[in-house]
């Protein structure tokens, strides 16, 4: 019987870090793209829960801002996997975009370019790491190299193992450079992608977004499973551990990374920097200036939304 | 008599750009921080136009975007310039916070780092230019380099119109390489600054904010206000004019620079890409994997939202 009292967060009976994360023995094959593991509640209740989340996660982005701006140097990485039409654009879209752009940082790895080619394929990952104080999101990311290039065979030989063990290498260093790194594959069925698949051919406004190869991918979709399944089985650490996330509802998947990234962001416990000066003092010489500019003005100092420049 | 209906946009008597843009004879030591020229409302109008120009602005963002995925190199850059507490970082927040954070790319120049010093005081900017497809924006800019630097006398000599004629050049190239560049000077009272400044001295989550020698540069004001002053003169070009925004009224400050990237957008026209692909084809091959899938499930196509895995 499921608990009717949520122990964490409304509606959610677990934290969800701890039913969504990557444990021994996961199973990709008997993996329910449609559930919404440990959340009580529909859509409403989800979309709710993501909005009350959003201002948390406002400001807890905002403390490790401010924290960074006074020489901190900690800040979080968000790696989105999943299928073509997973919902990774609308986790950035819809989840960052509850958060001051200033502290956001999204980037998107496609096809490598040429001089991304020439490179080692973590090159173009390095440099696009978060910087100190934001949330960095990977929409793809260097699991690219362990995934499609796997699947469509585009390097020789069977690299595999040894880059798994050289993302885990990078990963450590990265979150030794002071940045924490959460790890969500978002998974949906053939059918649900099929469905929205179709959706970008409803209207020109979307044409954009669909490539007839992705109906190829389609047709490697065991292929692809296989290849997640040895991504979870060998990059998940306790550090950086995978979240395999339901994404046949898109509430659901928004509502787990917020949620995801909330918690990860309470763990830091970020705060406000204590001041680097005596604010009596400061508070004083501010004082001062505001009656120097009463008087100065032969009359009593200005209403803040009445302040006129006098003839500087 | 000011016309009673409005011309461009909603309580718009005449296209902002028209009125901010900086024009022959332009006199900063006459400009009014407390007006809302142009705008023919308040407040509460204000912020309803900005929500409504928010849809508008985040469309054209997309637009732009899918252009970019389509080989387009078309990119804008707002650059944000004006003294301490001047409201640069609620634009970014409030303005390109309506705007999908994939497609938004801030970055604030502060004092410049040691490697950033052994560089041209260009290299850092033109490293951080937006990606194609999106709205840069830039919180501080190159602009400081004669501003601060020429206030506080950190070069030798008299490098400043040297340095307006590079600038120009520069963004010329950046305007050549397809980046639409929109300069805005954000200008409050002393009077203002001052209320300002000592609310972040209220409450601790502000003290971050607060920095002691913003309180030195105040007495230079009368120095900085030469000091934009002919930067309004030697770098307002046809292409990449200034607009100077009165601010001290924070919604007209924001209306206005949405109001400013609505209609560069709007001029840019960015277009859905036409598909580089047969529809009808690709929809027929759609419809037969539906029909497919459908008939392996030997029951009627599942309903988007009940999609499930058939135990794949």
């Amino acid at each position: 019987m499921a608990l009717r009292i949520a122990r964490h967060g409304r509606g959610w009976q677990v934290r969800p870090s701890d039913i969504l994360r990557v444990g021994p023995g996961f199973d990709l094959g008997g993996f329910d793209t449609s559930a919404t593991p440990g959340f009580d509640g529909g859509k409403a209740a989800g979309e709710a829960a993501i909005a009350t989340l959003g201002g948390r996660l406002s400001e807890l982005q905002e403390k490790l801002y401010a924290e960074s701006r006074a020489g901190g140097s900690r800040a979080v990485l968000l790696v989105l996997q999943g299928m073509d039409t997973s919902g990774k654009g609308g986790i950035s879209r819809h989840v960052l975009g509850m958060v001051d752009p200033q502290g956001v940082q999204v980037r998107s790895f496609g096809v490598p370019t040429p001089e991304e080619r020439r490179h080692h394929y973590l090159w173009r990952i390095r440099r696009a790491l978060p910087r100190a104080g934001r949330i960095g999101v990977f929409d793809r990311s260097h699991y690219e190299d362990v995934l499609v290039v796997r699947v469509d065979g585009l390097v020789d030989g069977d690299p595999w193992l040894e880059r798994y063990r050289e993302i885990e290498r990078f990963e450590r260093q990265t979150e030794e450079a002071g940045i924490t790194v959460v790890k969500c594959a978002l998974m949906i069925s053939p059918d649900e992608q099929l469905a929205r698949l179709a959706e970008r051919l409803e209207r020109p406004e979307k044409f954009w977004k669909y490539n007839p190869s992705d109906i190829d991918a389609r047709e490697r979709w065991d292929d692809y499973m296989h290849a997640y399944q040895d991504v979870f089985d060998h990059t998940s650490t306790p550090s950086a551990p995978w979240h395999v996330i339901p994404a046949d509802r898109k509430w659901y998947a928004r509502l787990a990374v917020t949620q995801l990234l909330v918690d990860t962001l309470t763990d830091m416990n970020p705060s406000w920097p204590p001041p680097g000066f005596d604010v009596s003092a400061e508070r004083a010489r501010l004082g001062a200036l505001l009656t120097e500019r009463a008087d100065a003005d032969r009359e009593p100092p200005a209403s803040r939304r009445k302040g006129r420049r006098k003839g500087r």
